[in-house]
């Protein structure tokens, strides 16, 4: 007999099924059992009579069971049926007591005991659920780009230097050189515009990040896009606004449960989002909030909340880009605003009130880099490889870089980007 | 105007219209010159006469040009049509002479000269269409698996514990801890078969290799599955069988024209790929060869060519499977074969004579991994977060690895790895 799954069970009224799947919980009634089999589906319910009832009690929790019985319609049943007079299997044994109870509808233990014991706290529906949310995030995000005519492309983490800045870069022993953990494919994807013109990657990013703070992590996924022949960087955030909508709506279709689940309200990305100058954004909030910051070379956590708070209440939209940041803490890579030098055409998106995205224009031409390159004292020899392609026709690019468990924690509001990364890596977790 | 790519060319006679691209070569007849533009579709062909020739001879090899002209059909033209009466415009010149001529069909420069140049080399049109290649392959991986129900997960590549051998890993400095560089999804992708049932994850992994060879990388990308819930590990293999098909029509539907350039010959995979046991496949290499091996713990890379040969003869089939290897070459995860416990429920897929794939059945019980970490005298507490899993309910399961640059590689019948990687890492290359 073919397996059926927990949430194709009431497709089957009348017939005979096997399930296979965990022993989630078991609920006592006076005369009745509940036993709930969960599987990748979902869970199903199974009721033990009689003598059933006192065999199953000895089983352990996350016992791996084959279960087979006839279904009945049922309204008492969370999914309008369950499996009557079942023969039960024991496949797979457990042990006794797991470190997790897995049927309570939200996990007690603190943070860092689930993290420990991840090989069991994942299995609980709300972690998987944030799974599936974090899957059809990711197909949206391609789907999306793939219509857009871009190209997935794999770099190299192992790199020769580091891109952004030296100071949080993890160092290693490659066969007695030194090399460094990526911490974007910045440079990568800039030349992959000059060979295919619209990439984006998906990987792995690290940043030895010596802060121990409820929103970094030191690996995590970046999802990143650069694109070629760019007449502004309006382009690049409208490209943007089209790959969150994409996100959102592969996210609604293909994790619907999970998002009941989570009780998620997922946000409307409007068709133009609204945009905010940098420092009239600065200016808006000194207005309103005392705090003398216009001049500060960039937007505290604070400063975000403000502005998502009116991003909701002037534009109801949950997404707010503020563009045109001053050069002096963009990376060497920023493009220039021609009209005023010392801001630049680049972007961060803010979603419900925290950045979620960086993006902007690159520089194109070998002479910038150059420049860019002695403005901050380093030496261009060392990005020689990359330098290249600036020396041989670059057109007008940019792109953005997004950390995907960033997004997953504002979407899910999680109170720890920890609670919706698999096996996060910081200051003091590397296992498992 | 709006910009028009140079394959959609063609759709567009009588028209004027706008192109954007790189200056891939010039053709000087007698009274006119084609200028051959490259953009991310391909290339279009642009007629010069009179001064306009002069005008675009000073033009180096891969500047950046805007064209706007008139498209007319044309017999001659690569794909019947050309445009006529262009105006040209420099968007971003070019250094004279590119460091690599790609105009020409075949490179004839050195590998490594073509690596260190890759910002230029990687734009000949051969080398992106082994991008698109790739990126096909990719797709019809991951549209395959998540058909079937597998969902996407992103493992850490910072470990505590190698989980292969520890002798070729990379070791770095985390945080004042030791910590490794991932040398597979593989303990991780097991432990989420709890979570998921079904899983699959696309991302780098690394290698230590000392050996330079043609076909070893030090980072690669891994394409890795993990099923739970199977009968036996032919189950894996059927699975195996049906991710290939996807990703060889993926690749004939999405890189068409790529196939077309690089002159591919597609594979067909059978409806039920040729099995073979490795014992017998050992004892026919030793019949016909006169070669001693069986009782060998392995097939040496000239077995596997001579069995792909045989494949090719017997069954009319670039695929074979080898299935039942012995137990001692085989990780410390690998389930026996309960009939012959000194073989194993594992197998390796040959694809025109050279292993792709090696899968199989992993140990799904607690006790069996104790007994197995003991015979290779390791510690378990190095391994309690995954051991978790094994204590509380962990379904039979099973799944591969398949090395991305490894395929592409024997698709396209490359002389060497490095040719179908992006950025290849070896022995002594880590940069660009």
């Amino acid at each position: 007999m073919d397996r059926v799954l927990a949430a194709a069970v009431p497709a089957h009224v009348g017939e005979r099924v096997r399930l296979a799947g965990w022993l989630h919980h078991q609920r006592q009634l006076s005369r009745r059992t509940f036993l709930l089999l969960r599987d990748r589906s979902g869970i199903a319910q199974v009721v033990l009579e009689g003598d059933a009832i006192g065999q199953a009690a000895i089983l352990a929790p996350e016992s791996v069971l084959e279960i087979e019985g006839r279904v009945v319609a049922s309204s008492q049943a969370p999914a309008g049926a369950e499996i009557v007079e079942p023969e039960i299997s024991v496949l797979v044994s457990s042990e006794p007591q797991p470190p997790v109870e897995l049927h309570r509808p939200v996990l007690k233990e603190s943070l860092p005991y689930l993290l420990d014991h991840a090989a069991i706290s994942l299995r609980h529906p709300a972690r998987r659920a944030i799974s599936e949310v974090a899957a059809a995030s990711v197909t949206g995000f391609r789907g999306t780009l793939d219509g857009l005519g871009f190209r997935e492309i794999a770099t190299p983490k192992l790199v020769g230097s580091a891109s952004e800045s030296g100071a949080t870069v993890f160092r290693l022993d490659y066969f007695g050189r030194p090399a460094f953990l990526a911490q974007s494919p910045q440079l990568y994807k800039q030349l992959m515009v000059g060979v295919l013109e619209r990439v984006y990657e998906v990987g792995p990013v690290f940043r030895a990040e010596p802060s121990d703070t409820v929103r970094h992590l030191a690996e995590y996924v970046s999802l990143d896009i650069e694109m070629g022949f760019i007449d502004s960087y309006q382009d690049i955030m409208a490209t943007t606004r089209d790959i969150l909508a994409g996100m959102v709506l592969a996210v609604q279709e293909q994790a619907a449960a999970a998002c009941r689940l989570l009780a998620l309200e997922l946000p409307e990305v409007p068709a133009e989002i609204p945009v905010v100058d940098f420092v009239a954004a600065q200016q808006m909030i000194e207005d309103a909030t005392g705090e003398p910051i216009v001049g500060e070379p960039d937007l505290a956590p604070a400063h975000e909340r403000w502005l998502g708070n009116w991003a909701q209440k002037e534009h109801g939209s949950t997404f707010l880009f503020v563009a045109g940041f001053p050069m002096r803490k963009r990376p060497f890579y920023t493009h220039p605003d021609p009209a005023r030098p010392a801001f630049s055409n680049s972007f961060d998106l803010l979603f419900r009130g925290a950045e979620i995205i960086t993006g902007g224009q690159r520089l194109n031409r070998y002479d910038d880099y150059l420049a860019a390159l002695a403005a901050i004292g380093q030496d261009p020899s060392m990005f020689a490889g990359f330098l290249e392609a600036y020396r041989h026709g670059m057109p007008p690019h940019g792109g953005f870089g997004m950390g995907l468990e960033r997004w997953l924690w504002l979407l899910t509001g999680a109170s720890n980007v920890r609670e919706v990364t698999l096996f996060p890596r910081d200051l003091d977790r590397l296992t498992p």
